[in-house]
């Protein structure tokens, strides 16, 4: 479906993002390919600087999560256990007219009228039948008249028996061959002329294999609001089937069926798979996480939304492994309620940092400590708030930003709950990131398909136990397996063998062994650069001295996410002294963050080509810096791009001054 | 081919990565995925240190240099101008035997005995003609003695006349279906019986659909040293056929040609495919560079050497984009001898980094300022030398790399000079980089195969050509006419269009127009991962108070590479005020730096996993640092992982001490 035409802000958007190299089309020399998109030099620091951060928040900054970096092809195997090779398929229709596919959920309902054929002969066939059984016109002739009137073969054959034999050919030579009898239908919209749906039906049994086709004729039905039918040609579309959404492949020098592999659809599954490892290798226990930042594949029928849907995309997803709440009543005697999780006090998340108190920087600690009487949904809630303190740290205001509960009914059937943070995009307010409590599906399907062991040991829960009161642990027990028994019966297991393992496994909580539960916090990296290219683009309007007015882009990043934090300029570029004060600043900020020089130009154009690039901060080096103002002796101005105001500031403070503000 | 079992470095290495949680095979619970590996929590932190400090160095704190991060799916047209699609493959032979596929150049010489089939017969199809015919056991029984005398059929009918209408009836049939009399031959080891020759042969017609296949009896023939014959089963090869090394795939939901995408290659080709755009808006002029770092993909007959050649991998690549040799000649009126460019000062550019001054760190600068007047020559040669100081600077001294420079007959035929640098592995000395002068081949093939203009503007050039003396420019027209007619003429252009073409293209060069000439530096990332593993790996014996020796192993990364730059360890986990002031400490550092912190275990113990995990630098937190001697009131251990050694020093002064020794 093409995108509205009046969306005026995504189209600056889009032409912004190409004009100044944040965003390309993928091979667009060679006129691109749809759903897959370059980031040029802007937009490369752009992405690089939301992983980092993202990465560095979540991983560095804390204890309790480890990182992977996995590969983007794996073992078939984990795309069968996690459910991908059997269910992760769009329905798509294919026209029987025009050859072209759709997707069956997004065909627009149209009205008109139907005209269905149950089949066509081939004139020439005809001609030759007369010729062989020496009829003259007469098969073809009687034929033509017959079907004018909605007869059938068969009536003609009763009333006129010397053409009974080549009818009888017809009808077991053509019925035989299928190529005739096949049924086949168009919509009309009220008022076109009905000739266009037979041109549209010969073309078909033309296509079938009939040289000269007669479509028989037609019933017609008037018809309201169906998806049945091609919304570019009209004709009949077949019965909607699933088209896996996995890009394909062959590993190894063999294209059969046991070289299969896919492109990953999502980061997730690589955690799980590696989960035992990870475990073994980072003296990490339950709760903690693990993160990843990577590319994912999907082949979307209809890549949209410029870059956010496309079919080469990263994510950032971190699984976060905790106890079931089971266990923590077990330790703990209760399980916290998620209302005594408090939100983040957000002022103090985004305390800036300084070089002169290094210690000024921090990340963690701001939200409530987690405490281990806490069950999946007091983590679900500490990860919501987590994510959305996230992306206020980087500017994107709660305002701009929507949580989104999905009810029971929209739930995966192994979620518990779900909330998408969304974003108010041109397009429509749509989902940057979902937090998932995804009970212990995953590791328990990998269990199953591996067969090898992914519950943990857990020496707390063994001491605890062995102290619960019988009816407490009991009591435990039954709900433990109670939730294993449900996975397991739909999940297919027969009821006798589930009640077997589900025993087995609540059994297993006295020997201190559990499945971890996990909540899934998975951000895409790609649709957030939009939403904070969104966000930065603004415009302003302003009258040069000869009243002419003239409007010009500002893109607002926040310090910490823009591509380039400082332009470093001298005021003239035909001043060696200038230029050599200038390039010293360059080199003094240059190690700590990611700098422009630029000596190109009108101060004010430089200005301007800087604010269009979201870069917060310019520093001109003048005459003034060279001690023309003796005062004024190496200092510099520096302009911030929101407002064009400027100040005044000793070089030797300047890096001090900028680095809390861009970290 | 199996690695040599005494390579014990490799395995410890190997071994080392998987119980630290540096490299995981991938897929492992599913049996793992033949040439595709995964980072660990260590590994994934010493990935991202090296992708970053190579982006920092050739993209951030450069002025020409810009980003991209392009897509890995792209228009196959681009694989078709970059020749992949057509050379971009290993020959491969099928084993008509055992159906395996090998590289032809992979199989080992073997010698022995050939047995030459020329077809076979089926037994049960001649008995079904003896009967049909009436010959009793006629025809098989006479055709089994002629067979064991190397008769042919032909000479049986010959003598054999009442058998003549069986035979012919063979021959026919047979010999139109074609599964008789196929050839075929088996290699046997001198000394094996010539009976388990026949066996596979009879296996080979069975499969062919013979019920009960009696081979002709065979020639032989002793060989030696032949590369024709399975290494496995010792059966006949197929003739070598190209098996192209690119994943392919299918974008959107029709799997057919028009479709057909790849998983590129190499990171290099959306650099060229992009060059316009980047050019366009980066306010960038020649010479600059684009660099890029991505995953790439190649479907490797024979993964091998652990991470060193996978088929998933990941790619640092620069393009430099430099003027040719005749524009630089016109501007400067001399193109700079490559002897002019002297190596960098190594210590000056470790130089160190300090929060005192910050401007200590010196990234760039240090290597000779790029010269207007430098040709091919001269930036190949710079960019060599900047890319060994980048291994130097991060822990790879001069004495474990060699260059070498590859002979005119084994370069690219576009290629002018190729430099590898290789590193010193445990598996024989191998390639961690290339260096590569180009010439236009890249921008010149993507100009023809997408019709779109690949060339530059250069003002400086128009102006100088103006006031070229008429036989300088006639002699530089020439120079850059030749090499336009070479490539064209190479790439199959007939002579009268590269003729025209090139005249056109030397014709450009008074207007100011030229197609760059490209240096490439293209870097695999997993190899220098394991590089920088293997020299860091070395192990200590140490002997304790009970005389029981023990030998543990210190993974010596260069700080800067480090995965953890420093362990924070309070001395007890049990005593609160040393646990309160570690994490004090934790959280000062954490900031700019990953930092772990560990309280589990004896002190002794906690050094030693973090001298395995490779962490530089263990601050201890203990008593002292409370307090108890009062002059040592808020200071902390620092020891160094290399040596052991320790000192005290004050909390306040930590972060400025480790700073300059990690970034």
């Amino acid at each position: 479906m093409a995108e509205p035409k009046e969306n005026v802000l995504m189209e600056k958007i889009v032409s912004l993002c190409k004009r100044r190299g944040f965003i390309f089309q993928s091979s667009e020399i060679y006129g691109g390919i749809n759903g897959f998109w370059d980031y040029g030099p802007l937009g490369a620091e752009l992405k690089r600087n939301v992983k980092e951060l993202w990465w560095n928040t979540m991983t560095r900054q804390r204890d309790d999560v480890a990182g992977l970096e996995a590969t983007i092809i794996m073992s078939p195997k984990i795309w069968q256990a996690s459910g991908h090779v059997d269910t992760f398929s769009d329905p798509m229709c294919d026209c029987k007219g025009c050859k072209k596919r759709f997707r069956a959920d997004q065909i627009e309902p149209q009205s008109g009228i139907v005209h269905r054929y149950t089949g066509a002969l081939d004139l020439d066939f005809l001609s030759a039948l007369d010729e062989k059984y020496g009829l003259g016109k007469g098969v073809q002739g009687s034929w033509l008249e017959a079907n004018a009137r909605h007869g059938t073969l068969e009536d003609l054959a009763a009333s006129q028996p010397n053409l009974k034999p080549a009818i009888d050919e017809i009808l077991s030579t053509e019925k035989q061959r299928g190529k005739s009898f096949e049924p086949f239908s168009v919509l009309l919209p009220a008022g076109k002329p009905a000739e266009s749906a037979k041109v549209k039906a010969q073309q078909f049994y033309k296509n079938r294999g009939l040289k000269n086709p007669e479509p028989f004729s037609p019933t017609t039905e008037k018809v309201e609001s169906t998806t049945r039918f091609c919304n570019e040609c009209g004709s009949e579309l077949t019965e909607p089937k699933p088209f896996n959404l996995m890009f394909k492949t062959y590993v190894g020098p063999v294209a059969d069926e046991e070289n299969v592999a896919y492109l990953r659809p999502e980061t997730a599954q690589a955690i799980f798979a590696q989960f035992k490892n990870v475990l073994e290798t980072s003296r990490q226990r339950v709760p903690f996480g693990i993160a990843q930042v990577g590319k994912a594949f999907r082949n979307e029928v209809t890549p949209r939304n410029f870059t956010f849907r496309s079919r080469e995309f990263e994510q950032m997803e971190l699984e976060f492994f905790i106890k079931p709440d089971e266990v923590v009543e077990a330790i703990c005697g209760r399980v916290a309620p998620a209302a005594e999780i408090s939100k983040p006090e957000s002022e103090q998340r985004a305390a800036s940092v300084s070089l002169a108190d290094p210690s000024s920087i921090s990340y963690a600690g701001k939200m409530p400590a987690a405490r281990s009487d806490w069950g999946w949904e007091a983590w679900h809630k500490y990860w919501v708030e987590e994510r959305i303190a996230f992306y206020e740290g980087i500017g994107l205001s709660r305002a701009t930003l929507e949580e989104y509960w999905q009810k029971p009914e929209e739930l995966a059937h192994y979620a518990r709950a779900c909330v998408d943070i969304l974003f108010k995009f041109p397009f429509g307010t749509q989902e940057l990131e979902g937090i998932a409590a995804r009970s212990d599906f995953d590791l328990s399907q990998h269990e199953r398909f591996s067969g090898k062991p992914m519950g943990v040991f857990d020496e707390e829960l063994r001491a605890a136990w062995g102290k619960l009161p019988k009816e407490k642990s009991d009591e435990l027990w039954r709900r433990y397996y109670e939730n294993r028994k449900k996975y397991l019966v739909k999940m297919g297991v027969e009821a006798e063998q589930a009640t077997k393992d589900a025993t087995e496994d609540a059994n297993g909580l006295a020997k201190g062994q559990y499945i971890p539960h996990v909540i899934e916090p998975s951000a895409g990296v790609d649709r957030l650069i939009l939403a904070l290219i969104t966000n930065a683009y603004s415009e302003v309007t302003e009258t040069d001295d000869k009243g002419k007015t003239n409007t010009r882009v500002i893109m607002k990043f926040h310090p910490r996410v823009a591509p380039i934090k400082a332009g470093v300029m001298p005021l003239l570029k035909n001043k060696p002294e200038l230029v050599k004060k200038a390039i010293e600043v360059r080199d003094r900020l240059r190690p700590w963050m990611n700098v422009f020089y630029d000596d190109g130009g009108s101060i004010g154009r430089r200005y301007a080509r800087q604010d269009e690039a979201g870069t917060p901060f310019c520093v001109t080096i003048d005459f003034d810096t060279l001690g023309e103002k003796p005062e004024l002796k190496d200092t510099v101005t520096v302009r911030y791009r929101d407002d064009g105001r400027q100040e005044r500031m000793a070089i030797s403070e300047l890096l001090n001054w900028l680095l809390p503000k861009v970290r």
